[in-house]
């Protein structure tokens, strides 16, 4: 009865090369299971399982959620602390060595330390990445879109991933994601080894979608936002239950970071650092805006578009490139390195040819830095440097941690930047963000992208001001954050997260309506241009994501078409050997199979009975669920569910079972381990349909059937993914197994 | 072949009589379908549009809520003007009144005409809900959660609602609520006139989820929270790009509201009146919260959801009594004058009895009363009321519009509120608003709620601050928005939604965390004794209604349990005669019916061919879609998709259709309208199962089959909220006519 799928009958060829076509879908990603397998087994436990214990899981799951959002809350404090406390020690090394080189021999000395200095922090970030855990590289949001659209990214959820993660972070001195959301998502793999009952995909899916929530409301102190970028970003199904947990999630872990950092920052109880990136209270009272801007705002979301584009476009042949090329651990540690002495080559010899004095005022500015002016009295070297009671302000943008730079752009008083030093700031950290998305350090696009658009947002708010000559509402703090929005938008295309991000990031509610304009903007016009970065990236990797709908011209395709066929069907009691055979086989990749009834004289198709997945099965193998044909009347070991929960959610590879050569002769009764109703198509439903239910209960296989309950094929991610609206209209894309 | 569903066979007695048991289940209600009837014509027609077409047609949806947008906002414009205008104009003739007639002849004339004016008011408002329109009754939210539930309330989303329901809410001088949701709901009933492909369940849902959000969003200038109110009473399937237009439309309504309010208050430009309901900006600089607030915010949370859990209690049994004894229209219109006269009456004694004079400071207060000095230099009645330059605190919180008294609760400086007066007001406003609730009139329950806790909130705070000796943290305006949020979060239950609504109603991002735990202590307490207004009244209503999960004990029922059976079948070629019987059978109430294989030979089940609704079965016949039985080989009649489009949504009844003896005898081919691939469930399948299919796609019928494919059952929406999770675990609800 075993038929061998046919499309899978390329051989595993050319294993380390990665596809550089991003016309190919990779087999090798496994997909999560959001429907439970509904068999005997479970159905005896939730029967057993009366009202009060239902409230007592209800209880746990908000527990665990609890805890998600302390353990959250703290990481993004550790984070917070170090990376502070970091930025604040390579300040200081550099300007004492600036002022000590720059007296004995010269500025290029002090150049070569800074660049030195630089290059070797990031080579420890970029080994721990290239060499031990590669799923740390990057900003970790497209593996958690990933996983939270159903598909298992290896590592992405492992508590080893936040270890290696978490130190990793700090040495990015260059653009700081700072992004806790993939640090928390590991966490759940934690709690699972304590509550066993949630070891199962649906159960991780949604704490895991709890965990990214509580991320980005540590990270900007938004737990609205955070609610709704998990949902946006992740779920499909909308439970009112699930989301409030998510939200209690957000609450704590925003709580928790306010708490300890107000304790560390000395201000006990007062709760004033919400978020680990706080973009600065924007006074609504003084900072309104009025009708007349909202076509100005429309026009920075056009150039934040545009500009966003740019990068993407950019970014998309670099990231070709180093697929191509740069596929060698120690070769994506050399590139991390020269990005670094780059940076800080770019960065000084800026310092050095922007004469950007600026008077210090305020509290605004942590690092000021006047090099040299203790030594030289303003002669030599020096009249490229500032006058005491003044400051470089290229380099203090250059010095302090980016968020800190957002800040500053943001809320700094007009007059306090030269409208040269931030066009140059920008096109220069245009390039370096570039170039730095992608390379194989623990570094986002998220704060860079907020810097380069408030450093155009600021020049814009300058200019307009110039030209209206200083009118009152030419603020250029508020055309930073809308150059910021649109900047942001216009690279990661979110609109709904995003704004409320913005809002909570700023404790402003008035500005909701121009950044929701300014990013809507910037998304219509980017897209126009090119797809948005994460999902770039995710292509990129030939990830089986499953977007929101299935393309509007795919009507015309049927389930008879998409499906894979013919499928591999187990009988209801069959051969043991005959079980290991297909689960042995590398060329059968689906992990789920349809069971049909043992007729024996039944033709090549029968009626669906079941569906039982290669994990149950590989366990029956293990604890040896089986007994002789010539005792089928013999009751076979009886299983409980903590069996296979046990073996969740490595489940072992069917090569370490051993099953004798009698063994192989026996029979194993699949009844009561099988989802006995798995859901069905028929094969006329068109492509939408299939599409619509599959991706509204998160399921990963889906039968289809023909008129008489036989099984003509089956459905999973890879077959509803590959078909996609290109240029030209719908287009398909090829499988691949790398 | 058709089979008579046994359980329906309860004749059609007793019209009028109202269950008055909330253990019933009506069948009078119909179900929305979510899920679009995929048969020939409109697949034909889906794959006839190309791509640029389909673009036209997703600009048109954002057209679509762009104009449900600003039309909501106008609409609230229209609302707020109008209340105001009313609430000075009543002001300015009680004033006047009073003063001559309390010179005249004494206070009890005054009262008289107190009285007499409210009630006539109310009368207005009350006979166009008692006679004309009975779905303007309330606030509207139980019916618009019902509809995104997908449950057709008849009228509900129909202009004519709007139309009557605008004038007559104004007249609410009571407890406005001044919710514009309800309001917005119809509009796209009206935009359908122009966007005909949009004439089908599924797009109207989705305009309908965009009008409640806008109606919010405009209500309390909260966008986001507009978004997620939709989301948390409607949506069951999370799609990004609904939730965007959604956001879009919300985002409209709030700025078209702001525009135009901030034109007529003569502040151009300035966007200073972002909703109805504006709580006034909370200056979290001044008015943070510490660590150890936080437990007293949990007591408020426990008080509000017991004071909750009462006010629902009350009104529950007043409700049964009013379905029981009130249920006559002008007895309807009798009860609403009688609560407007009382409420005049026991203001005046209240305002009467306290002598809580204050110096009038500042601009809080529009309508000061003080009543009588002018003529008697405070001797006679006049020691109770005010000396010049003060005003009376309790007539204030009576005459303002609730609005204005819930702001003013909030934001006056300490001392304004004397806490007699603060206690005699939550008392006599608890059970006014109790009583109110429920009455023919458009009257909400979001303010009164909102007054009650914001006063006893305030009480609260007072005596916080008078324990611990006037800390500088017990401002009494942050604990009268906590006891705000404390007690509408008992009545109604929403978390997130009001969460958000709360933050942006007060543009405040700070207060979050505690407004959080806040309600959703009060929700988990209220919880405890009794369920949400809104929920109550639904059930009441036999509304079936689904929440979101199955009940967490139901995996013991299968599908085979829970479906109606025997289900009428058609054949895929039928006699017209049989179908027209079908349908004029008043006892088959089911609205869709399994087609399956005309084979003659059959046996009494068949393998499912398609499903077919009653809708299109009527217009078939309407349009004469069928030929003769000796001339099967001749084409029928083509129909295009547009016809069907024509009738929605109300087609004709099937005795509206006639049919001759002849055309009885022919046959009519269901083939190509019948939607192909109904979406099916096995028998097995347990109800957690088969409800999380139905709700997850927003299904009205599923078909449930054997093994071969035959249909052996039907489940709908009745079917599965019949099944309820009682204080003693599993129950379930009889089905009744009525």
């Amino acid at each position: 009865m075993p038929h061998i799928p046919q499309e899978t009958e390329v051989p595993r060829q050319r294993p380390n090369e990665i596809p550089h076509n991003e016309k190919l879908l990779s087999l090798k990603y496994e997909s999560l299971d959001y429907d439970n397998s509904e068999n005997q087994l479970f159905l005896e436990e939730e029967r057993r399982i009366n009202h009060a214990a239902f409230r007592t899981v209800e209880i746990k799951r908000w527990v665990i959620c609890a805890m998600i959002g302390i353990l959250t809350g703290l990481v993004a404090c550790f984070i917070d602390i170090v990376v502070e406390n970091l930025a604040g020690l390579k300040y200081r090394v550099v300007k004492d060595n600036i002022d000590k080189f720059t007296a004995k021999g010269g500025l290029s000395f002090s150049l070569l330390l800074w660049a030195t200095l630089n290059a070797s922090v990031v080579m420890v970030g970029s080994l721990i990445v290239a060499f031990i855990e590669p799923v740390a590289a990057g900003s970790g949001i497209p593996q958690i879109k990933c996983y939270l659209n159903g598909v298992k990214i290896p590592h992405v959820v492992r508590l080893k991933g936040l270890c290696y993660k978490c130190p990793s972070v700090p040495y990015q001195a260059v653009p700081t994601g700072g992004l806790a959301s993939s640090m928390s998502c590991p966490l759940p793999s934690l709690l699972f080894q304590i509550f066993e009952y949630f070891r199962r995909d649906t159960e991780k899916r949604d704490f895991v979608s709890a965990g990214a929530a509580a991320g980005v409301s540590a990270a900007f102190g938004a737990p609205v936002g955070g609610v709704l970028f998990s949902l946006e970003e992740g779920a499909s199904f909308w439970n009112q239950f699930l989301t409030w947990r998510i939200f209690f999630a957000s609450m704590i872990s925003t709580f928790t970071l306010n708490s300890v950092l107000s304790v560390y920052h000395g201000n006990a109880w007062d709760l004033s650092s919400p978020g680990l990136i706080n973009f600065g209270r924007f006074d609504s009272e003084k900072m309104g805006y009025t009708i007349q801007e909202i076509p100005i705002f429309i026009f920075m979301g056009v150039v934040g578009g545009i500009l966003g584009a740019l990068f993407n476009a950019l970014n998309y042949w670099l990231t070709m490139f180093r697929i191509r090329y740069i596929h060698r651990p120690c070769l994506q540690v050399v590139e991390a390195m020269l990005v670094a002495a780059v940076t800080a080559t770019v960065g000084f010899v800026m310092i050095y040819c922007s004469r950007d004095c600026q008077p210090i005022q305020g509290s605004s500015v942590a690092y000021p830095l006047q090099v040299g002016n203790d030594t030289e009295q303003h002669s030599g070297p020096c009249w490229l440097f500032c006058a005491d009671g003044e400051y470089n302000s290229m380099a203090t943008a250059f010095f302090n941690t980016p968020e800190k730079s957002v800040v500053n752009l943001f809320h700094d008083p007009p007059g306090s930047y030269n409208p040269m030093t931030l066009g140059m700031f920008t096109l220069m950290y245009f390039f370096l963000a570039c170039w730095t998305y992608g390379l194989t350090v623990s570094a986002g696009v998220f704060i860079p992208s907020l810097l380069i658009g408030a450093a155009w947002g600021r020049l814009f708010g300058i200019s307009l001001a110039y030209l209206t000559k200083g009118s009152i509402w030419a603020d250029p703090g508020k055309y930073a954050l809308m150059g910021a929005a649109a900047q942001l938008g216009g690279i990661v295309r979110m609109t709904l997260s995003l704004t409320v991000i913005m809002m909570e990031a700023t404790g402003n509610v008035t500005y909701g309506f121009p950044i929701m304009l300014v990013l809507m903007t910037a998304k219509i016009v980017g897209d126009y241009f090119v797809e948005g970065l994460y999902d770039m990236h995710i292509q990129l990797q030939s990830v089986p994501f499953l977007h929101w709908e299935a393309p509007v011209t795919s009507h015309s395709l049927t389930a008879r078409e998409v499906m894979s066929t013919p499928v591999t069907c187990l009988r209801r009691i069959e051969r043991v050997g005959t079980v290991v055979d297909i689960l042995s086989d590398t060329s059968s990749n689906h992990n789920g199979f349809p069971v049909v009834e043992s007729n024996p004289d039944a033709t090549q198709v029968a009626g669906l009975r079941g569906l039982i997945l290669r994990s149950q099965l590989i366990v029956l193998l293990k604890h040896k669920v089986f007994v002789e044909r010539t005792n089928l009347n013999l009751v076979q070991r009886r299983l409980k569910l903590k069996d296979f929960r046990d073996a969740y959610p490595r489940f072992p590879p069917i090569q370490s079972i051993h099953v004798s050569q009698d063994e192989r002769e026996c029979m194993i009764d699949l009844s009561e381990f099988m989802n006995p109703s798995p859901y069905t198509v028929p094969q006329e439903a068109s492509l939408p349909r299939v599409f619509k239910l599959f991706r509204a209960l998160g399921l990963r296989h889906l039968v289809v059937v023909d008129n008489r309950n036989e099984v003509v094929g089956m459905v999973t991610r890879k077959d509803l993914a590959r078909y996609r609206l290109g240029k030209e209209g719908l287009e398909e894309l090829s499988l691949a197994q790398t």
